[in-house]
């Protein structure tokens, strides 16, 4: 089944919207204008109290019940707004505000709603509910901007439930097949498919096939430095390289005690052998910011007293620097065929990924940045870590992150924080940076 | 609660039972007395229709509905048998053919009709069934043992579904408490108090109480050492010296990306270093016959994207001489502590159990021997490398166990074999050894 498309797709439609007679830019917000940040807080708290997990904190999996019960309070205050709602076939909604030319591409606002399982508030949810917090904020003004704009909420950004992460926006890229996709089983059990079809979000409409102005994100930091720094919003200049596995390991059942160890062909210690590796690999390459990370293993039968014949892994390595990446990830494939070798077992890649890099637009990063200046906010440009829905966004439109600071920088933990206070200057950024790509000439 | 209670207990009742006037023996059976192997084989036939797992073999893990179905089966056969029936507060089963001494202390026969999740359909069961053949052979011969003969089941002895393996004997034996064995709980959720209750097997009669005249224990050797030389019978002088681990390590969640490797608490990091430890442990002993078994790890969320806050692992070292298994289980503790260190992780023992030496009775032992010898039986002294409920009887009564080939040592595993024909030899010297301790003199 195709899974990966290297490089980005229909790139003849972008340049046919560059065929188009030159526009007149209209006229910037005034810098006065501004979100209602009550008005978005309680978004944020209504949001608070579906799929509640530990205190404080979310537990809203992709697909559950509780991604339902949200995607059903977003979608009804979509419809409020008057905007006109769809949803594709592995789920992600867009929800569209019309422009004065609506034959021109739309600019696409989004992030998820979706958390992980021992999730914060916060996370991608300010960057969908930012973005309606944003229409409305046009509303309010009687600002209809030239190009049409659409909240787009991803399905399964987390890849809490599903593996991989971020399929939707992979999927809408063309970088993952839309079978494929729908045919991902969940971690507890049930098809990708079938679960969009429960919970009443297998839309009909097909996946990517249009070509958006642009892509903004806001989202969470995710780490200390903007909060450290004291500073009120992030540019995101580019992205960590990014190197993620998703294996098997198969070997056989035999007995603890008497079977000999160099009969044994044990999965859950080809498991663990990798897993330690990445974590040291993540180690070793501390000091420059390099990460390795041990994510989940799964195994079976994984009992006291037996060998287990199949193990699963997703790990990952990152680093800023692309050569150090590469060499991180060389290291990780490298203990991923000695972990088999050393226990017996066999190895099957399910899955490879990689991001990062300077995949953000410069020119949306200049208005970003720009905007946050003329706003007054002080801002720093900075690099993501994490992966996001606009690293597969940037594959086919040109596309720019905005960050808010998070509370030490805390996150996917129920204590992820992030004030309302705090999060006016990137809300305000964002509805200057998006109204004035979409006005632009 | 109380766990653990080191040595036997309750020896003064054997005292007493020594102060009994000296009795004579009875007449040994002549060696042409010979078990049915065709009705035990039919046996082993119906258990092999319960509980059924991969092609071939079994999946009855202890207090599901399959044990429950089995123990029914079992109950019957043991009641169509007219012995006495009781059920312990464990749900170990015991049923009683009288002597022609009901005063004297039972001869138990026994071993365990559990298996793992890929379990075969030998294993324990050979001894509980083997034991049923014995009392219908007696039947036939219309011979009355002069000791009263009890057969035993015991409950969770592989310790699948409830770790720690073997606690329905360790409990009879004084080595775990009642109520701590109660409220141990399934890797599926429930408790296995509740569990017995639910499955009808929450018997009313005290654990323990009894000082039985000897315990014999047939099973498959779960080794390839009596098929590779071609033997018919194992008499097992003494067992590996096995060291046992059940422990929690506790960190924080986070995000796989910005989160600093300085700052990372990941505890499926740290159990995966523990467990490739305990593997490397083996591999370096494996020359002298050691094991180091990474057996069991389960981790919270365990997802792609974010890092566990908790995960539970089950390992074990095992070694035939006692100082070199001190000395790994030594090292196994040392990783411990080293990979919570590494991970910045706290830890938590749950549970240690160590079992082996030269634990069995010397008497029995000669008296096995010697059985197989007068049967013209092709049979070897061997090591018992697995656990047994036989190593916790053996703390309070006279203790041997008598091993069955099984075909190129497979077990815990669907094509774990043995013919009907190989099974004879191994039930014929239980017969004979069973028969000439209930009437010894």
């Amino acid at each position: 089944m195709r899974r990966g498309i290297v490089g980005p797709v229909r790139v003849e439609d972008r340049d046919a919207a560059a065929l188009r007679p030159p526009l007149k830019a209209k006229p910037m917000l005034p810098t006065d204008c501004s979100v209602d940040t009550a008005r978005f807080w309680s978004t944020i708290e209504t949001s608070a109290t579906i799929g509640v997990g530990r205190e404080g904190g979310l537990s809203r999996l992709a697909l559950t019940d509780d991604d339902r019960a949200m995607r059903d309070v977003f979608v009804t205050w979509c419809r409020e707004a008057q905007l006109d709602v769809r949803v594709d076939k592995v789920g992600t909604i867009f929800a569209r505000r019309s422009g004065t030319d609506d034959t021109l591409p739309p600019v696409f606002v989004g992030s998820h709603l979706d958390t992980q399982a021992n999730g914060g508030r916060f996370d991608g949810i300010v960057g969908v509910l930012g973005a309606l917090e944003l229409v409305r904020t046009l509303d309010d003004l009687g600002h209809v901007t030239r190009r049409p704009i659409e909240i787009v909420n991803w399905t399964n950004e987390e890849g809490a439930r599903f593996s991989p992460p971020m399929v939707a926006s992979g999927c809408f890229a063309g970088s993952y097949a839309l079978d494929w996709v729908l045919s991902l089983k969940a971690d507890d059990g049930p098809r990708f498919g079938d679960e969009l079809a429960r919970i009443g979000y297998a839309g009909d409409h097909p996946v990517g096939g249009i070509v958006p102005d642009a892509y903004f994100e806001l989202h969470i930091e995710q780490g200390p430095i903007l909060d450290a720094a004291r500073m009120e919003v992030g540019v995101v200049t580019h992205a960590y390289h990014s190197h993620g596995l998703l294996a098997n390991f198969s070997g056989e059942t035999a007995h603890t005690g008497p079977w000999p160890m160099e009969k044994r062909r044990n999965a859950l210690a080809a498991g663990a052998r990798l897993l330690t590796a990445v974590d040291d690999i993540g180690l070793d390459h501390a000091a420059t910011g390099g990460k390795g990370t041990a994510a989940r293993l799964v195994a079976w039968p994984n009992k006291a007293g037996i060998l287990s014949d199949w193990a699963q892994i997703v790990c990952d390595v990152r680093h800023e620097d692309e050569a150090i990446a590469a060499e991180m990830q060389r290291r990780m494939m490298e203990a991923l065929e000695a972990a088999a070798k050393r226990t017996h077992c066999g190895y099957d890649v399910l899955d490879t990924w990689n991001w990062g890099g300077r995949i953000f637009d410069e020119t949306l990063i200049a208005l970003v940045r720009d905007t946050a200046g003329r706003l007054g906010l002080r801002h720093q440009d900075l690099p993501s870590q994490a992966g996001h829905d606009a690293y597969f966004m940037a594959r086919i439109c040109p596309t720019v992150m905005i960050f808010t600071p998070c509370r030490d920088g805390i996150t996917h933990n129920n204590n992820e924080f992030v004030s309302e206070a705090e999060l006016r200057p990137a809300l305000n950024t964002l509805l200057h940076s998006v109204v004035a790509r979409a006005d632009r000439g």
